[in-house]
């Protein structure tokens, strides 16, 4: 109920969507029916623009953004441009990070609207993953036919809200079956959040599902949903969440809002159906992965450009001053708390100590064989000096381009100086390859990650993770991408160490098959895959102000 | 994406609304805004007409498919009708009974929209449920400034789907907390639900959630959601989810569905604010309670009506010939398989003996002072002469009229007698009188409803529901009434004692405080109020035909 700029008529019309290939779902937001993006071709040399960032404060340096401001730069040059981005998750919204749909004139609207409920998706894709654990748990309460050994188990349960107390319960037994561990995730971090995002049309999520594997017989073999007839329901279930979320930015640029984020702990990207959508009506699609180039760019070169067959033309790395003086030891930034004047204020030393971590960043992108655009994301604060010099500095250390952007304060005019870079370095041809090969061992690509894009020495396993990893070879799943469960704070596992560390150890604690999503995620020990809330949430401040039936406190 | 007679726009036109007072969500959905309700007079003459039941089979009756043929056949005649429903639950859909769109040629549509998620409305209530449960274990982990006792806290958490395992989980401990249990409730059973049911408007809904009791500090003080500072954001999450959701029938007929089913386990009404808004727009709002007039009416009669200050001017009382067969002997039921010959060949004996459970129900009704028109729900196997016999019988009973039905064969058309026996007996006069006084006693009230409504003896209380009442009491919640937690399938607490027992003893084993929603929850032995899947649950049958784009299984 928030405001918007334009009817989403006019913003699916100004798309070239026809009539029939969208459905409103209340006011300012839509869905586009999969046949837009299965009939028509993609646009002739249309391109496709990835956004990441140097690892963030615990703030975020504006990346969503930058995104945004971005695609309303690109239109401001007469270029027709699609931002494909996540929904955000109800567990920042009310506990600390805030919502994720940008900020100051480089927006998403509604903006309520996509930081609450959206259109739904996370619900239905909690419903659908929750159903595979109700009938899970029924098989075994109902004469377990299939020898389901319930300490296998290794389907959770799914929760739309921040809730630490859920990490880890104990459901009681019955009959014979003794009571057991049983976790719960945050959705977003749920393997049908990222089938939704990997899926390339019903037929391909519908057998997904049925490859979600639930735990192991007790014979050794393994258990799928679709061995506990289970998938069939999940897809009705998906039937609408499938579909993307047309929305716009606050001036008005068609937007897709699809899937969840956390490149945290997901692979947090958003949906290959909304990019293909995105590719057949523009001649730039921005699309944005979570954190920084070590996680979600990563799972979006390894995982997501693996299934999709698509290829970024340029990627865009969004720096901050404060967060580079973070970087450099310029001070430290605790959320709900004013910034130390020693981040916002002129400090060279820790700027140039902390451009190490952008080159990390640079570098890791450049890995995969695609220009980089460094967007130097600009507060009001920032000294004008400090920007052109951070600006100058990443040419030097690899960018193809980079520009100073103030769409933060000035919409899409702060960001022409960005378009024009990006449109330059994305005529560049880009030789794409991917960090590992599929034929490489589950320890030989963790590896590869942990060296090539976190600089760390070595890598390390916990006994669990041993035999996850030994179980997962066995029975077969090796050829699976990776999926890292790590801080996004710092290009280590451990948030406190930070710029460019090297030589340390990434600890994994465990490793799990997400064979229906197509991928093992390797956790990182200290993370957890459901968050909990601050001393004092977020949601404590949100609230209905009943005369002007205005939510306050959601940002 | 299922099949729908009118768009919606036109079945908004029809009933009244203009183009600002609905949001279209998705094909053959609206949701209605507030100020509908809270702008307009009510119709003059208006007429409100409760729909209700004999105990059931497993089956159910057809009561809603009654409701949606009365309003149908009301049309048929010129009247201007609006039929008022509950959100089916995903429990029932994917678990045993199906979905709740009524059947034949009597049904909602977008029947599988409805069924799986409408407009997000339970997702909403969970989300906001499941909110101030992390709000209160996080208030724990964060130092307990409070002092809540984590032993006291009967505040649950919610699920979509039926998942017996989660009845009783154990939440771990941490620092100076122990571990402790945790239940989940199915969402149409959580508080919020109820809440979101019988709020007024928005103001009424921020001071309800306020209210709800979350647990005692360690010194003997009730901790609200207000103490925990949650209540403004669990009203965001429910913003959208107040508005009521505006579908038709199979025959164009305006139908609000809003709130939760579950007549036993929980009020089981359709919304306060639907209500409101369909007698602005009609000659006859028909409305539903849950199950049996033992349950959903009784607690229409003494919650909602209570709340809204609204008296039904007729109940119609909804019976077949094979729910009054096994009343009388005739046989059983079980979900899944054929009903047995002599539930549905002539049973003149069986029939004569089941009467008793009509009869009951009958008086029941006549106790609030509201004329009954029973309304007997043809099945195509049935015969003419019972039907004819039954409807008789029921006049002789006290009904002030009585119809056979053949709206599910037949549509509007097959309701035309049913139609024109409810104007006629709405016009009579009605002196409400609810069962109980707010001054009543919680075992009073108990009482009244256990010996009037269910013909029980007397009351047993367990240890634990005595010291519920002793706390609820001190803490000045009696002057509440009370919503009863029984099984639908007899009478009393027992499903297998059918027809009209008496003397017998209702079990109470807890009696829980809902102070937000407004009422106490007393809860019979042997109730859980998060059902089970049964063996095979309808979920195994439920895919998409890729072909078609077709649900199939979903009834």
């Amino acid at each position: 109920m928030s405001h918007i700029s334009k009817e989403i008529s006019e913003v699916a019309h100004e798309m070239g969507l026809q009539q029939g290939d969208w459905i409103p779902y209340g006011i300012g937001k839509a869905k586009v029916r999969l046949e837009v993006a299965q009939q028509k071709p993609r646009s002739s040399g249309a391109r496709y623009v990835l956004v990441t960032a140097i690892n963030p404060t615990p703030l975020g340096e504006g990346k969503t953004t930058t995104a945004i401001g971005l695609a309303m730069g690109l239109c401001d040059m007469g270029q027709r441009a699609v931002v494909t981005l996540r929904q955000p998750s109800l567990g920042p919204v009310f506990g600390i990070k805030g919502g994720g749909t940008g900020g100051g004139k480089a927006q998403l609207e509604p903006m309520h609207d996509i930081n609450l409920h959206l259109t739904g998706d996370a619900y239905a894709v909690a419903a659908s993953h929750n159903l595979l654990a109700a009938f899970t748990d029924n098989h075994l309460f109902h004469g377990n036919e299939l020898s389901l050994d319930p300490r296998s188990i290794t389907w959770p349960r799914a929760m739309a809200i921040s809730d630490r107390a859920l990490r880890h319960v104990t459901v009681p037994g019955h009959n014979q079956v003794k009571g057991r561990e049983a976790q719960f995730v945050i959705t977003e971090a749920s393997e049908v959040m990222a089938i939704l995002a990997l899926a390339r049309d019903r037929s391909d999520l519908r057998q997904r599902l049925g490859r979600i594997f639930v735990g192991m017989t007790t014979s050794g073999k393994p258990v799928f949903a679709e061995d506990l007839r289970c998938a069939g329901a999940m897809e009705v279930l998906l039937q609408e969440a499938l579909l993307p979320n047309l929305v716009q930015t606050s001036e008005g640029t068609p937007a897709l809002v699809h899937a969840g984020p956390f490149g945290n702990i997901a692979h947090g990207n958003c949906s290959v159906l909304a990019d293909e959508i995105a590719l057949r009506h523009a001649d730039y699609v921005v699309t944005e992965a979570g954190f920084g180039s070590d996680l979600g760019a990563e799972k979006f070169f390894n995982i997501k450009c693996r299934v999709s067959g698509l290829v970024p033309n340029a990627a865009v790395v969004v720096a901050t001053l404060r967060a580079l003086k973070l970087h450099g030891g310029g001070g430290t930034v605790k959320p709900g708390r004013p910034l130390p004047a020693s981040l916002t204020d002129p400090n060279r030393q820790a700027l140039e100590k902390g451009l190490d971590n952008l080159a990390q960043h640079i570098a890791n992108i450049r890995t995969y064989g695609v220009p980089v655009v460094v967007a130097v994301n600009a507060f009001p604060e920032d000294s004008g000096d400090e920007l052109e010099w951070v600006r100058t500095r990443a040419l030097d250390l690899g960018a193809a381009g980079a520009s100073v952007s103030t769409h933060f304060q000035e919409g899409g005019k702060g960001a022409s100086d960005l378009a024009q870079t990006v449109i330059r370095v994305a005529d560049q041809p880009v030789r794409y390859t991917p960090l590992y090969k599929d034929t490489d061992t589950i320890k030989g690509k963790i590896h590869a990650i942990a060296t090539s894009m976190y600089g760390a020495g070595q890598v390390a396993y916990d006994p669990q993770a041993e035999r996850d990893i030994e179980r997962a070879t066995q029975l077969g799943f090796s050829h699976l991408p990776i999926c890292m469960a790590k801080t996004p704070l710092s290009l280590s596992h451990d948030p406190l160490l930070k710029g460019r560390p090297t030589g340390f150890t990434i600890p994994i604690k465990e490793v799990r098959i997400l064979s229906g999503a197509g991928f093992l995620t390797a956790v990182c020990s200290g993370m957890q895959l459901m968050p909990g809330l601050p001393k004092v949430p977020a949601g404590e401040g949100i609230s209905l102000d009943h005369e002007t039936g205005e939510i306050r406190g959601l940002r």
